[in-house]
């Protein structure tokens, strides 16, 4: 189970790092949507190892196929099949840790969970399962564009202790896309490159967070209660492997404020729909339904498990040895995270879009 | 939409904060439960206003009927029905914000959202929806506990800026209990009682965390991909009113760390089913799957939005208008939201429980 | 499980016939719909036993109670807390079936799937469990006819051997009501009418099927593969206490014939949105999707299993045993199965609208 | 929406009769079962056109990839992709139906739904998805035999009006596939075999049913109310391409019979776990909840649509006109439509058998 997202615009995927390929169903999609393949590349093409020095050298082309569900370049209303190959999987790098759970990966719990694990990678546990996210969402963000005209931009905020203060107002593909480190902040960027290297230099790994935006939503999407726009939200970035954090708006910081200081007044704003607030601690929801500001969110990644260091643990049998890992891993997850996050919050946005629409007929 | 939580054991819920009462169904709930009303009562009892100076005054005894489900004492394996009548209601006091959107609340999207609202108070986005997910939430503890073994504990971690250091593994619900702040450092505790009287005695509010711990929970629940645990988690807290962030285990402050501190080591651990971590930066999931050792995380609450000041903010015509709102509010929330986490953990172990059942017979 | 209904516009129910009382929440409802609270009681007491001589003499008043989601006549879009309390619960007359198992009834299953059974009463496999369906289904009547001007009707088309026939496309409300057979041919009715006091004098019961029309509904509902209109149909009618069979369209009698003749041609006619069909086998749905014709169904229910009459049986240690019930039970289910198709169907197609409506804007 | 099916046991469908493929996702199937490919294929060619001179003349090899889901003949746990390749598909064939509607195919339907088709063929209406359903469903009775020891078996049991009278407790596979007809009657089912031969001479098409039953189900599985066992068996056959009619047990026949005659008896029977029934009416299923004794059901198939004559229909533009099919079609569905019954039956079946474990843990 698990493996299904959204109730209108509903994404199922499959697939493990070594087999057949990965890919996904997109139920729900409107018809008559004019779907641009090369995008849906492109996203798979910044979610992919191997873009820079930076991140992972493993070769996944990730050529995305669609099996079904679109027409002479229209979506039909039915299902689109998505399918990725696997081709550059190499097991071999997989077989010391047959036995062996790899310290914070998924091996031991999925072992005891299921009793039976395919060892050659990580499985369903591995990042590489988010190509399938990474084509859904893209459809979701086209779907989004052209019936309701919203746009999300995601980027890396920061790396270790080095932070970059970005405009969410104003952050563009292009800045975001302008250096391998996805920090629209150039100077800050190279902080962080340096950083990388010198901890990859070392075996080693480091975390980092992410922030999105959301620009164009209209006034009434998400519901009250469970389905809160921020919850749905959360849960959608907190399936991302390697995440362990959620922020919406102020955040932890918020908790640190009076209401007096917290609350954002409302304004008349003809541009803006009749109304705007003043500031946006709320990041754009307020009562789980969106106020029509910028929807704004942060999320956190801890530092990539896999590191090229000896470490103790314990084999299948309980007993205590040792692993030094070895192959192609990032030391620093959040620039590829960038286009996996942009593609959970377009799914979120694109279900909710369509769940309002039939509620409401508006 | 948006009201129904769960797969297996699922709560859908119902009611405003004026009207004939909330409620909610509790489906899928294991048959032969022996179930403990007054400890429901008990939980209802530490979410209602009025417990303590530091919390609202408004009286809402929160009397809960079960209309089903329970014969002699026991669970049926049929939905459980259960009601608490509203009985304090005040709509005057709402009066005022018929045609005005109050900052920071739902007043303003509900209205955008669904073109007719009921001005009586906060209607669905009331905190006082939170009564019927206690209720439920109390029957999924009871149950994690009977059949589980499970016991899940939550505790006010800073209120403002100012922080307890609470050891999650040695917690108790006494100490939790031990003062109106539900912090189990008694020192710290007391300031932060001075600080809430502070706050308030300026008619304004102040945020602040709670965090969770749950113990007891076997290597195995939760899922791969989109619902791994911590993803279920943080939608179920986020869903809750003003809460802002989610982290788990090392959260946000993990980003900053390598991977050869944040990694946490297996050790063979005969008592702990075999293996154990030595740290718990993971927060007792990996993958998103429990892993045995102790799910700890936590939340961010926002200041209450009503505060008793005067505000700018516009009316339903969208002109310039003032508030100051009068009536009963709290000026923390955190106090009151630890029973409120802890039943929103529940209901996420509890369908984990089942549907990891489900599948595996185990 | 099993108690909920439906995707977008979805009813949870709860109640076993003996204890509180039954009800429903209705999520997904669009917000701004009138409902009038007379109608919905009206439908209730044409499902309530005690009409007429030719049904049960318990006596249910039946009154509901609109707990939440109805804000001065009309519809919140937030959820609708229905409630019916149990009034003129009699455990005594089942106190004989607290260790032996009724024939045909659900008490075996029911003992053996959860261990634990409420013997006071059929439980949650009561007939009385669809006074929450009827109470929902009429919120979805209303909201079809207000919205789409949808109109249902179902009414008795045969009981034992007795058949009438009945036009579909003039079918009214009145002719239905017109005699408590709910049978619009009034001299098939009186025929009808006769047997089941014969069958009753005996201590007997007989079965019967009811029929079902749709009008006014739009070209579009319904969705190809698993959630076609008539296999949502199908299920929502088949779940309904003593159904044993469904057909839509030309149903079984269908299978006798020539696609030739089975073939409903398309013909122009500018009234009817540009194209109807000159005969309608395909009961107006063609790939899973409303055609703009009426749809028709007809269902099957078995004769009622209580019986006033000795039978062999088994107890709950698995002995040989007899029974003789005594009590307040049908004769005949079929006059009071009329609302309960028209609520189920009502289910159906309003979930149905609101898809459409999500996906397609339409 | 509409192509997922199954609560814990579910399966999602994707591809049109024209495009890269058709395939499914399986959910949630238990890890550990030792899953035999050829049987999966064995079940898709007997779905498959071109068997035999009864049905379709089309080749259509389909051999199914499993992508994910296996590792070394066992599940995982994970989901299960499954592909089929299009390979035979002729577009040309269906150029006259791209502004035609033909009559009572889904062209129409799915047109005023969508606003856009493929025409190339019957899109998602094409009998052609139910080879993803197959496929699932072969998974699903591998799982039931292997953990629950049940089997499903179907066959064909009348064609017109000619019809087979079959031993629902002895029959078995090799009887059903003793002949193209698949009726275990050979002398009925060279009757048929000869009046599909006559109708298709003619260039028309004839309907049939199809009779299943399910041996070996225990006690407990379905659930009351909504989900009752015949109801979500009903849907499942239902949503089957050209089925118009479900019955369970005494279905329409045991409307004219009186309760006495249709109660089944409950005697005591220590092979089978204690208690049976000397009749079966109910066929199996007593409070929508399995009662021990064998499933049984009839489904009614209408005369395939696509008839090589002649008929009026109507064009885009809504003017008369008239077509004549020509192309592969099967002159009967109901030898083909066996195996998708079968597999439908069987993904409810596994379905209910996890919930079932699920809540109350056997």
């Amino acid at each position: 189970m698990g493996s299904g997202f959204g109730l209108l615009f509903r994404v199922t995927t499959f697939g493990e790092s070594h087999g057949g390929g990965l890919g996904a169903v997109v139920e729900g999609c409107p018809p008559g949507v004019c779907l641009d393949l090369a995008e849906i590349q492109t996203d798979l093409d910044r979610r992919r190892p191997g873009q820079s020095a930076l991140v992972s050298a493993r070769k996944e082309p990730d050529q995305v196929e669609i099996l079904s569900g679109v027409f002479e370049g229209q979506t039909l209303g039915s299902p689109i099949g998505l399918l990725v190959r696997n081709t550059d999987a190499d097991p071999s790098a997989y077989r010391p840790f047959k036995d062996t759970f790899r310290p914070s990966h998924a091996d031991f719990t999925t072992e005891i969970k299921y009793g039976v694990r395919n060892w050659q990678g990580g499985g369903r546990a591995s990042a590489r399962e988010t190509v399938a996210r990474v084509a859904a969402g893209s459809i979701a963000r086209q779907v989004l564009r052209q019936l309701a005209g919203v746009e999300i931009h995601a980027w890396v905020s920061s790396v270790g202790d080095i932070r970059a203060e970005v405009d969410s107002d104003t952050v563009t593909r292009d800045a975001v896309e302008s250096n391998p480190m996805r920090c629209p902040d150039a100077a800050v960027a190279s902080e962080m490159e340096a950083l990388v290297r010198a901890v990859r230099s070392e075996g080693d790994t480091i975390g980092g967070t992410v922030e999105a935006v959301v620009h164009g939503a209209p006034v009434g999407w998400g519901d009250p209660v469970f389905d809160k726009l921020e919850a749905d939200l959360a849960k959608a970035v907190m399936s991302l492997p390697a995440s362990k954090g959620f922020e919406i708006g102020s955040g932890f910081a918020g908790t640190a404020m009076r209401g007096s200081s917290h609350n954002d007044i409302f304004v008349p704003d003809d541009e803006a729909g009749g109304v705007r607030t003043t500031t946006n601690h709320s990041g754009g929801v307020q009562g789980g339904i969106s106020n029509g500001m910028p929807i704004t969110m942060r999320i956190a990644f801890k530092p990539v498990a896999t590191i090229f260091q000896e470490q103790e643990t314990v084999d299948s049998g309980g007993g205590a040895t040792t692993i030094k890992p070895r192959g192609r891993h990032d030391p620093c997850v959040v620039p590829r995270a960038v286009p996996m996050v942009e593609a959970m919050v377009a799914l979120v946005l694109c279900d909710h879009f369509l769940r309002h629409r039939g509620q409401t007929g508006t």
